[in-house]
């Protein structure tokens, strides 16, 4: 599943024609920006912001927060009460309420409410972690691999980071234990989570009033959403014990006030040489633009031809439309040549005083032009790497767990417990939408075709004398894969019976050697010397700059903090905060900018002067979704959704002036669960009267 | 209409990824490589060429293979009767073959043959002009605007241009005037057309003969499609006489042979400045990728559900994929590092050149630096000017009807000679699939909101309060443009009645002003400033380099030499030939693979060594389309249809290694003629037993 990101209203100036346009770079990190950075718990400024803001944040401070905050599949999020409680977005849980719902019961346009905790339903394949350990385990993985090139050296760094792992969490269930890179191979943690595997949704508004605007109002500001959900963790069938929380504050911020968002920011590549930028502005970017955008131009015509296909059509899309735009920022902030030349002049300067320091030169060499080349290996394997592994199926889920079934029974290696809980991942209840999988199928081997040509010897392997459709027809309507009584089953299965019983699964047998064979390149041409080159320019930063600074983001948990603020961009300045009543005056009646129909019934009751959505400085990305904001005193006040426009470009640097966190407060969620969708039961948990 | 373009079969090592990958730029002209060139019928290289291929070229030769040579709608095509047969490609007569089709009788996919010419079909607003003149008009044009900026320039510009067409036709309706631009201003040419209105359809092949292969096989070769297709000049519901026409020579070309190709290439930027094609890699070539990739997969979906969707949508589609791998491979050009440093050097050459020369300096100035001024305009005013007038109505007809219909209502200065062109124009019998009007309507009006944003003014008074897909509805749905009769009666309505009647003529009045308002900032900021610096450009070009130099291509008539020769890529060999056996061979049965039926029912007749197609050195690009290919007798041996993959790059720059024109041979339509759609009366006329 994708990495949910984060979403935003249309600022009067700001357009697609913006995104980037006046973004300035990450400055070198001794001269770090105020408010700039997504840190680790164990590296956080706490003095520099403690004398900014006049906080007085201590360790405990720092603990307690990290152990109320909770990462989820893509997602953030945060307890809020001692019964494992889960404050989080709508846009977090839309993926499980579309997984429960069906024709007759559609909870993704309806919203959810359980009346009781009976009535919460277990979300398929959602857990709940909760960071309770880091441990650098630097020296031990960077020792591996030593001397080693290409696949060995990948196989070594695997096995000593997986020796690593389960060394630390022994066979405990109720652990996970995962090593993360941090400043691209500078730095490795161990981070060691309590994990709840059972987790269920609590509440969940109507989408339209989540999602008011919807893409076109997407990473723009002012804002009018109501992007919040909660989810309980639960334990032996019980509401899980949590004692450390955060507690809810229902008042909505002032301007200037402090912020903090905890978190799991998905992926930046501020660290990243002018090599690697160049490759994704030249090649990546420009294909994925191009190839999402006719999917999403097949969806769009699907999703009208009827109420059915409108419902199954909606979190596809709006994940579509979604990633578009973040896509679309990114190659706009690698288009600007200021912001180009600022990145050059950035690698210039530590490439001049790593030159200019004998000892460094012998340490670390020249990785920038060990990158460079890596960059000609990268754009001759991209193409077949993503047609045939990377984005193969193109989003379909049942090819997905063909291949995860076909591989399960050619590995060896894999035990009795890993089959268990792979039949028990690949067994549940989800709902496919085969109209959706026929789409996905065909638009992907069409591409493939396009992209390889049709005289590519796997092209032709795969499509034999079959067009994309009619073959893409075939599999989709010949699969029993719909069925997760046969996905159970077939975990058992050899590779030959798989072969035998089902034709998606025969497809994707017979062109799995070609699939792993391209993987097995890029993982060795590509992403090894990419991490030993990494490796020692992230050495070269150390050793230039020190240890004050922050790694890239890698969907682990990091703290960033600054203040609530508006902007000024072109003239026009936007204020920190919306109102509920602005939502009233927006609304025009037609889709996207309809009125949900409890906000619509309940226009009388709601207080239309609480805040609805703020922004403020933070410094996030895409995966920090449903992060808790919290104040100085470590209460909850919002749940980040979103990142205005000029926040996209932060994949690439951070612009005090412009990039913008944009947060429901939980004035607003207090409000809707008191007037708009009323709550008593979750208001009372919250310690709200 | 779009300028139609050429198309092609896969090279086995070709794909997207090659495009430009290793292309050369076109050398300053003192050192032109052999066979570049579209050169003006004015200024061939007579004597180079007699040189290189030992030919005997003269002005006769030139004289009569200009006179033979016919520029219809989009494409190019040539005289081979002395009744007005002219021969072209398949798909520059395809549209006509949709227009002529109906749910019952489907032209596009069963082919057309008229066995008298009583059953040869009028193609609508198709049109044959014939070069009969050419005047060098750069004095009279480029003393018009003197000292003059803007929209004023444009205007004495414009109506000098006017003065000069006018006088020179005066009034006679059998001919046209058109100034040309050459050199982007350097030179301009009038261009005077004998000129046939009443064009008809006499053979057009199934389009699964001409189009074997479909999209993946376009613009690569070896290549297997009979992309040909016969037209007949009338005047005065007789066929047209036309002495001067190319004799049929039914023989296939040997390799090494020399070839000339007379026709229109549409466009080449060849001559633009770094600043220009800058600005068209970093936005113009991304958004227009990105959004016709959109519209594609909508299109897509579309065709695939039913027949009467397929075959509406089939022409569509086809110009969408031909459009996008042009801009595609475009775009690879231009993000090649290699191609762009090229060009960089080339520029810094001329540039350093004319600032050795204090009087050239004087004379000239600076317009490069004009130039990359006016580019900051142009990125700022695309997006609005793309959405609003350019691309407006994302390629609905009726749209395009319609904005005809009022600013035709709206402009005081219309004779009356032009109304009834125009009711004459917009009253033909052409039909309209109100589906794909209506998919096109909303894709526009949903882009235009995405990239101009809902906030913006225009947008809001497009919109109004309804939803893109509930407009495009409403205004599609409701308008009775659909109806020819209507049509003819709106050329005479005043704007408030044409509003009062119809709700899209409603639509396209309410929006005009803004839409024309952004037309008239681009052509005043964009396209004025432009047109003043590029002819400085030109006139330096002149001085530094002599004029021994073709200009840019602008859809006007240019010849074209080489010879007939394959290419090598990688270490891959490609033959200059394919032969009708081998279509027997690529076929899979399914589309676009499978034989047409023609084809498949006649097998054992069709002698399967005749050359199918072939490729040469010619310099061409899309508007080539249905081009003669000649020998140095001055008969045709072909039908230029298509460039391999590397020529698309050849919009900005030729590779003599590379670049080549893909042809169908007069061998083959022969073969064809005989053995596959047997025509006897056209066999005849050609003059072939």
């Amino acid at each position: 599943m994708m990495l949910r990101s984060l979403r935003s209203a249309v600022a009067t100036t700001a357009s697609l024609a913006a995104v980037g346009g006046a973004m300035a770079v990450m400055a070198a990190p001794s001269a770090a920006m105020a408010d700039e950075g997504m840190w680790t718990f164990d590296n956080f400024p706490v003095q520099t912001v403690n004398q900014k803001y006049g906080t007085h944040l201590d360790q405990a401070w720092l603990d307690r927060l990290r152990l109320a905050s909770v990462r989820i599949s893509g997602c953030s999020a945060s307890f809020v009460s001692p019964e494992g409680l889960i404050l989080t977005n709508w846009h977090c849980v839309v993926g499980c309420s579309q997984e429960l719902s069906n024709p007759q019961q559609d909870y993704v346009k309806n919203g959810f409410t359980a009346r009781t905790r009976e009535e919460e339903l277990r979300c398929p394949g959602q857990t709940a972690e909760v960071l309770t350990e880091i441990v650098d385990v630097t020296a031990r993985v960077q020792a591996a691999g030593q001397g080693l090139e290409g696949a060995a050296f990948n196989a070594a760094r695997q096995a000593e980071i997986t020796k690593i792992q389960n060394e630390a969490c022994a066979g405990d269930d109720t652990f996970s234990c995962q090593v993360i890179s941090l400043y691209r191979g500078g730095q490795y943690s161990l981070h060691k989570f309590r994990k709840y595997d059972d987790v269920r949704l609590v509440f969940a508004p109507e989408n339209q009033a989540a999602f008011f605007g919807g893409d076109p109002d997407n990473f723009n500001f002012p804002r009018y959403a109501l992007d919040a959900g909660f989810l309980r963790a639960y334990e032996d069938g019980k509401p899980a014990e949590t004692p450390t929380f955060l507690k809810w504050n229902p008042e909505a911020p002032k301007e200037g006030d402090v912020t903090f968002v905890s978190g799991n920011p998905g992926s930046t590549s501020r660290l990243l040489t002018m090599s690697q930028l160049e490759r994704l502005r030249d090649q990546q970017l420009p294909v994925t633009l191009i190839q999402n955008s006719e999917l999403r131009g097949r969806l769009l015509e699907y999703s009208l031809t009827g109420d059915e296909a409108k419902r199954v059509s909606f979190d596809p899309v709006f994940g579509l439309e979604n990633s578009f735009k973040v896509y679309y920022g990114q190659q706009a902030a690698l288009t600007d040549p200021e912001f180009m030349a600022a990145k050059r002049a950035e690698e210039d300067e530590l490439r001049a005083k790593v030159a200019a320091d004998p000892n460094l030169v012998q340490q670390i060499g020249d990785p920038w032009a060990d990158l460079a080349r890596v960059q000609t290996t990268a754009t001759e394997l991209y193409l077949p790497y993503r047609q045939l592994e990377a984005s193969a199926g193109g989003g379909s889920q049942l090819y997905a767990w063909a291949r995860t079934l076909i591989r399960a029974a050619k590995n060896p290696t894999m035990t009795e417990a890993q089959r268990a809980r792979l039949s028990e991942a690949v067994g549940a209840e989800t709902p496919v939408s085969t109209d959706m999988e026929e789409i996905r199928m065909r638009y992907w081997l069409s591409k493939t075709r396009e992209y390889l040509t049709v005289d590519n010897p796997q092209v032709k392997a795969m499509l034999g004398r079959e067009s994309p459709e009619a073959l893409a027809d075939r599999l989709i309507s010949g699969t029993k894969l719909t069925d997760p009584a046969f996905r159970r089953q077939a975990v058992g299965m050899t590779v030959e019976q798989l072969s035998a019983a089902d034709p998606l699964l025969a497809f994707v047998a017979g062109n799995d050697q070609a699939a792993r064979a391209i993987a097995d390149r890029w993982a060795a041409e590509v992403n090894a010397p990419t991490a030993r080159a990494a490796e020692k320019v992230a050495q070269a930063r150390f050793a230039v700059y020190g240890t004050n600074q922050y790694p890239d983001a890698t969907f682990s948990l990091r703290l960033s903090y600054g203040d609530v603020r508006g902007w000024t961009y072109r003239g026009v300045t936007v204020p920190a905060f919306t109102y509920m009543g602005g939502l009233y005056e927006r609304a025009t009646g037609s889709e996207p900018f309809n009125l949900a129909q409890a906000f619509a019934d309940n226009e009388s009751k709601v207080n239309k002067e609480v805040v609805y959505d703020f922004a403020s400085t933070n410094d996030i990305i895409g995966g920090n979704s449903g992060s808790p904001v919290v104040n100085a005193d470590g209460e909850v006040i919002g749940a980040a959704f979103d990142g205005n426009i000029h926040s996209i470009g932060g994949a690439y640097g951070y612009d005090p002036e412009l990039n913008r966190t944009v947060s429901v407060s939980t004035a607003a969620i207090t409000e809707a669960l008191r007037n708009v969708y009323p709550n008593p039961r979750v208001l009372e948990e919250l310690g709200v009267r």
